[in-house]
């Protein structure tokens, strides 16, 4: 995204803006519930999921869903509860009907019998695109706070 | 809820979505404001209140107002203050009106001229119904990551 | 505020509050982005920026940018990620068209290589004038969570 926001007036509908909250609240409710494949399938097939600190970039819906077993199945294994939180979303429409999202998110977890850590704060950008009245990630890149390139920039 | 959500196209409306984020807000500031009388006025007077790591499970709103005012108190004379947030909500409709919700809660405290601690992630699942144009909590489910038997599940 | 405000029944419109939302999204995210200048311009010329516990008042959008630019500019310096989340949103409409807005704040870090430290929650009160189809803050109070006298409240 290159425009120049007016953070003061550029406002997308509240239908549009309470869909994208939704969305998000059940898509990642869906991986802490470790439902790693209903999870996957809110990405498009040729979905890229990118986050940098942390691995290779993942391209396509079947290596998300695998990606994400993996961890759930870790997770399971040592008895630890993840939550991810997403907030502070601005959604900026594109002209296709498309929506580039960016939003902030934490990441916490609490091992069974244990103490909350929220561990990481990071900058979500997502591209959602329109199927069937919903939406469904083609492209998500996940930028964590402190990590990589101090250079690079974490700016919508 | 039993039923299986379809996480990309099932959406409430803004203006049902908008309601219950303000009514979170509103009432989680009640008893952060330490006022757990209008804080139980958000009950039903037959409202559930279960915790289940916590405590025994509160029935009534009498119950649910002492079990606050006792909480508030201790709140008070130890100089802590407490913050609730709710996030990533969830909202189904059910056919009588009423509405099934889900949410993340975040329970934090500082005292003092101590420091912040955020202590424990919650999984939130209040049955909401229409009452006077607005909402009251029938019943409130909270079950605390980490907690109690690793086999229960906190979903949906 | 002096109004009670009644919880379950006092909501404001979808597209008040979800402007509302995306006006904190964009503000914040343009601090944390650095870009003090553009955040000063999201403040009234006349606007008055209040954080009892850490400095006295700033009255007006030069003194605003100047004291943000000098916090940017620090956390640059130091190689420190600030992040600013804002919810638990409530909005109060005035009769002249202005709102009067009370939300939590979470204010967090996270060093180059470090970790993240959610230090510090807020409450903030804002008073938001609109302008030329958005919004601007005229007035805004931040009270930390277990700073100053603690007789003080943090009520809207």
């Amino acid at each position: 995204m290159t425009q120049q926001i007016n953070p003061v007036t550029d406002f997308v509908s509240a239908e549009v803006y309470a869909q994208v909250q939704q969305f998000y609240a059940h898509q990642m409710g869906l991986l802490d519930d470790r439902e790693p494949e209903r999870w996957a399938d809110t990405f498009t097939e040729d979905a890229v999921f990118q986050e940098a600190s942390k691995m290779e970039p993942l391209h396509g819906r079947a290596a998300i869903r695998a990606s994400a077993r993996g961890s759930v199945d870790r997770l399971v294994a040592n008895g630890v509860r993840m939550r991810h939180w997403l907030g502070m979303i601005q959604v900026h429409p594109q002209a296709d009907g498309s929506l580039r999202t960016r939003c902030y998110a934490l990441a916490m977890r609490t091992p069974q019998g244990g103490d909350l850590q929220v561990f990481v704060s990071v900058v979500c950008k997502d591209h959602l695109v329109p199927v069937d009245g919903g939406w469904l990630v083609r492209d998500r890149d996940l930028v964590h706070d402190g990590a990589g390139n101090p250079t690079r920039s974490a700016q919508a």
